[in-house]
């Protein structure tokens, strides 16, 4: 941390100090800032519409929307009075509340893929749940995924080895992503015994370029599954209601058997889904998977309010907009600094690289500089256009990222 | 279910018709109503206090507390208070707020064998993140659980075969609850493999009579982590805070090196964590482990508001006392009408048996009468009694029961 960081960071300094004592590394998992520039907060106070606030009062432009789950904003008016009307009621109980078939009703109706729901809470509560349902399905064990996709922090899919056994990954094969002849190959390796293909709308691998599906990739995936009798199973935990509300392969034209669902599904309320199609609804049935939480009413409410307004407000429509216009000005802002850089994924998962920066230098410098200047965006990380996010907001992105790539230039100058 | 039944639940009969739609089976888990006398709503629609009410607005004492999340009683003004002031704030951030640091920090000074702590959602994610922390730590695989204990219900857990493979649990070893022999013999079997011990705090297996901790088994199984260099984990994710404040084989003097919390830590909102001894602490840097919502905030505040809750308001001495004073007019009762009963248990999660009832028929004519006359509790799972219950709750109960052994008897005369 420089001085002038350290300077405006007393609250924020003070809190890692103590979360050092009595949490492991200071902080873990996703939201650790220990690995982003010194610029950035570890402890976050508040939010509304695109706009967030740090513990010591600066305020941001937030491009990361909690990593994917703030598609319609913080605190968003009508799913908040929604929340807020089921809590008076109820919400962990007995049994579960009404709420619960009207969301799989409403879930239902808008995925094109889906006939049935389960919920859940973490997004790796139904990948994981996915897999088991294709295995109870088939009779059979290997699932075959692209390597390097995140599907979540379980002992089978977790990035790192911390932990993990090798018999966790026992009946997992691996393919390239858009590579349909290393899927094609990974099944053969699998024959007779494969239960699944798990695959990502598109590939946002940390740190890489993202790479949108080729139809043709996804063609052959389901053409794959459909021949070999497997589940095409679509982890759309990420990108869920940010590509198209039918689910994030429906544009291409492809529908999974099963689809994991989470993040976006009821703005930042802790919710997960599994949706599927009628030929697995029996199989869903001979898995026993439960939770605590996994019945309560306010999520699900939530989930509702989500859904009613992301349809409502054009909340797709008005994502992609924004996020072109965003694209168009780093786009503009990088040309004048001569700066190369990539921009890469869909408009609403805006990510970019400086073309050459293996070690993300760069990124680190223009990221940290964005954050002192008002703009939250991730060096590594693909971020996220909420659908509140404004021209005003939009404006003070660009001021921000036009003094990062200016600092860009000068450390590449100074190299 | 009876035709009178089915006059009173108009409601809950055409949300099961709707449910049955779209989610698989009508519903799943532990809150499935399937499995339950036709008495029993599958849908509830608020709670205050020690009641709750089903959506047909059939009013009960709960006696199942959600299956233990709500420990505090349903709606506590202050745990609701302290959600709503954080939700005003933010939930869901791009980073922890200060109540994260708040909460680890009130947990480790509550709980003995603590020096920090990390945050998930469900009860699966923290025994699953123990174990992971254990064979972080050891560099070794295998893991002993008692045989038929429930640790959750990822594939290395879940009770039912559907959807699992030999390969998620060809690290699990098992041993006989108290039974120190049979896990030293499992440990033989693991030698020099052995990366930890994962047990709950007593016996509470369903449709069991349930099995007090023996001191002796505890502390022998301490001794063997020691001597092996395995982690000893509690799943104190029922039991813990109704049996101590400070985990629940505090009274026993057995500290364990990690441990599984999550139910009712925040009285109903959903949080879970695993805590652990300074020796643990770098492993748990090691494992890749996050969700979405793990660090939301409204949880943390509920469960910091828990926390203060139980110790000033005496929670586990009001839940003991209301446990004990249930047991006396429950053996009262089951005396005057002859029936021979086994209540097993901590006062606190109490259940009770018919003297050879296999098949649990007498279980469902208790559990079905006590329903329909205002007594939520469960015929094969432990219930829970929670500190908002009163002395008009109990009589409520013991009035519902007195029908339920009255039911009882006169289908045994029948028979």
């Amino acid at each position: 941390m420089t001085a002038t960081d350290a300077h405006a960071r007393t609250t924020d300094a003070a809190l890692r100090a103590r979360a050092a004592a009595v949490i492991p590394g200071g902080m873990y998992g996703h939201q650790s800032a220990a690995g982003l520039p010194a610029a950035f907060p570890q402890f976050m106070a508040r939010g509304a519409g695109a706009r967030v606030w740090d513990v010591d009062g600066r305020e941001y432009v937030d491009l990361m929307c909690s990593y994917g789950p703030v598609i319609l904003g913080h605190h968003h008016p009508k799913v908040e009075a929604a929340a807020e009307a089921q809590r008076q009621e109820a919400d962990c109980q007995n049994a579960p509340s009404p709420r619960m078939v009207e969301l799989a009703e409403a879930l239902t109706a808008t995925v094109a893929h889906a006939d049935w729901a389960m919920f859940a809470k973490n997004g790796t509560d139904a990948t994981t749940l996915a897999l088991m349902i294709a295995r109870a399905a088939t009779g059979r064990r290997k699932i075959l995924a692209a390597r390097g996709s995140y599907h979540g922090s379980a002992p089978w899919c977790t990035p790192r080895p911390g932990g993990v056994t090798p018999e966790d990954r026992a009946n997992m094969g691996y393919f390239t992503y858009n590579d349909l002849a290393s899927a094609q190959q990974a099944a053969g390796a699998a024959a007779g015994d494969l239960a699944g293909v798990i695959v990502t709308p598109f590939r946002h691998d940390i740190g890489q370029d993202q790479e949108l599906a080729d139809p043709e990739f996804a063609r052959g995936l389901r053409a794959l599954c459909d021949r070999t009798g497997a589940a095409l199973i679509l982890d759309d935990v990420r990108c869920g209601f940010r590509l198209h509300l039918g689910s994030s392969w429906e544009p291409l034209g492809v529908a999974p058997d099963l689809s994991a669902w989470s993040k976006a599904i009821a703005n930042g309320y802790a919710l997960a889904a599994v949706l599927g199609g009628e030929a697995f609804r029996h199989a869903a049935t001979k898995v026993f998977t439960t939770g605590s939480f996994w019945f309560s009413a306010v999520s699900m409410a939530a989930g509702l309010a989500t859904l009613a307004a992301l349809d409502e407000e054009g909340a797709v429509a008005t994502m992609t907009a924004r996020g072109l216009a965003l694209r168009d000005g780093l786009a503009e802002q990088a040309a004048r600094y001569e700066l190369a850089i990539r921009q890469t994924g869909p408009p609403q998962m805006p990510w970019l690289r400086f073309v050459g920066d293996r070690d993300y230098t760069l990124a680190n410098t223009f990221a940290g500089e964005a954050a002192r200047r008002g703009a939250f965006l991730h060096p590594r990380h693909n971020w996220f256009v909420s659908a509140a996010t404004t021209q005003a907001d939009l404006d003070m992105v660009l001021d921000a990222t036009g003094h990062a790539f200016a600092a860009v230039r000068r450390q590449v100058d100074g190299l």
